[in-house]
């Protein structure tokens, strides 16, 4: 008797990650207006059935690759309160940076990653997307309530000066990682060694001072 | 005897300040490449006669409005190392930012400042204009020089450690200050106080322990 082959689940996984991953170097390369569901259907090679079957178009998509880093991200900054006293910042930026960077260092357009391109190019379209605009805002705040976290647990250790609001505190370190992705899209890719030495170096300075 | 009114050059500036500025409007609502010289020249309300005696087109007009945003910063920078040791850079950043906005505080898109949105329109815009992209790198390196003075001053006082190259520490500050004013196209306006909060936290935190 013959059985109908059944789809693993990994099959599944491996079909919906090469359809994320295509529409995200899509994205990175002319933005998110400039791209059509015909061009990334062309970019991972499938059929539109195949792709239409996990994603209604570019709004899903859009919102599952940022959801997907926000996500990531969230994630690493909670375990980094949940497992005892966080790291200091230069070392949890650089450990929660490579590892949203080396996930997709494979993604490439015109042979540099795809990651900070895409970055400046889902941003640039929250401008005139509301919707995209929300994703982002949602995801953007779980982020900034993560690190915010992180820095009252400095702040109840007392290794950090606690008259700031956390919030500052956070709003300034994702705007420092989010500016450090941007800059690679203009100068190229830098190591994460070069903000984790600078955050140090700021981290060094005397409070004091007048 | 009837002279002829000579146009003074007070007038040339006003006129050529008002171009720029309705370009930057218009800019930063559309993005560069979506942008006619005719969106300009309703926008700016003068003939194409008035506007391209001042400007060839809009390769000069993003060329004028991105080297007087970034020759403002640097001269701040360098102002700032000049007159002996530099403040800290709380203080520094608020100072040139509160500078940087302020200049630009009447221009408006949709009831909300028009700078963030520019510099995160100009930013994708060098992702497929090489000659942009050209001109925000010499800027944008000229910029980190200057930060680069300022982190050696720092460290030649010796109240910031030595052992970090300034060229980390400038890439870090211009990417904290480039990500905060990207955040604002998203989230609204914030007051420079909050980076200048989150900084100064950072700065408190000591470098000795683990």
């Amino acid at each position: 008797m013959v059985t109908m082959a059944r789809v693993s689940q990994a099959h599944l996984d491996a079909r919906r990650r090469q359809i994320l991953d295509g529409a995200a170097v899509c994205f990175a390369r002319n933005g998110f207006h400039a791209t059509s569901m015909q061009d990334v259907l062309k970019e991972v090679d499938l059929s539109a059935g195949a792709v239409y079957r996990y994603f209604s178009g570019k709004d899903e998509l859009i919102a599952a690759i940022v959801g997907e880093v926000l996500g990531e991200v969230r994630a690493a900054f909670e375990e980094a309160v949940r497992l005892g006293p966080p790291p200091p910042p230069d070392v949890l930026v650089a450990s929660v940076l490579s590892r949203t960077l080396a996930a997709r260092e494979s993604l490439t357009v015109d042979g540099r990653p795809a990651f900070p391109r895409l970055v400046v190019q889902v941003w640039t379209e929250t401008l005139r997307n509301s919707e995209l605009s929300a994703v982002l805002q949602e995801g953007y705040g779980a982020v900034r309530e993560a690190w915010g976290d992180v820095v009252r647990a400095y702040q109840d250790a007392g290794i950090m000066r606690s008259d700031v609001p956390p919030d500052h505190v956070a709003r300034t370190m994702v705007a420092t990682v989010l500016g450090f992705i941007a800059q690679q899209s203009l100068l190229g890719p830098a190591p994460v060694e070069v903000l984790s030495d600078g955050l140090r170096a700021l981290m060094s300075m005397s409070h004091e001072q007048k």
